[in-house]
């Protein structure tokens, strides 16, 4: 039997955190502006003419919005596709920071 | 036959200038990208794993891709996600900056 220290293993995916895809940060940012706002999805739905189930869907990141449907969810949030990509951006931003903090807490 | 001068009609869209959709910026970016590295469609396609005409389409806007085919033409130019973002909400940051100058020179 080895005697091995598992803090001495590399870990599975050594610098690489697990890839963010574009319909789960663009559903967070379209959730958090919602919420932001104190809105119910079927209000947001509705002025985007879309079902609640859809949007809630689109949220969670589980379905892929069109490029149309962006610019009605976006409009029914009173957001541009400016504000929507940059939010995005900036959510991506943060989550790298903090990958690269952890990063630095586990090479101390 | 009333002698009306075109000039003195509002325009169609009086302030508002035509939306850009998501995946015209997308594919903008994708297709400067490409060129910026002097790269073929064909390179391209080939290591992101699709037909050089659907990456075309989805340069030229005409094709929706997918989160997950997003990543792959992103990892093919050596782009992240936060790089897309980022590209596509600048170019939108110039258009509507050049369609507010063009708003007050209109006004003037």
């Amino acid at each position: 039997m080895t005697d091995r220290c598992p803090a001495d293993e590399p870990p599975a995916q050594p610098s690489k955190t697990p890839e963010r895809l574009w319909r789960e940060l663009l559903g967070e940012q379209l959730r958090s502006a919602r919420h932001g706002r104190g809105e119910t999805l079927h209000g947001v739905a509705h002025r985007a003419k879309v079902s609640p189930q859809y949007l809630s869907e689109v949220e969670r990141g589980r379905k892929e919005a069109s490029s149309e449907i962006i610019a009605a969810l976006g409009d029914a949030l009173g957001l541009t596709l400016l504000d929507l990509t940059t939010g995005v951006a900036s959510r991506l931003g943060a989550s790298s920071a903090s990958a690269s903090r952890g990063g630095f807490r586990l090479a101390a």
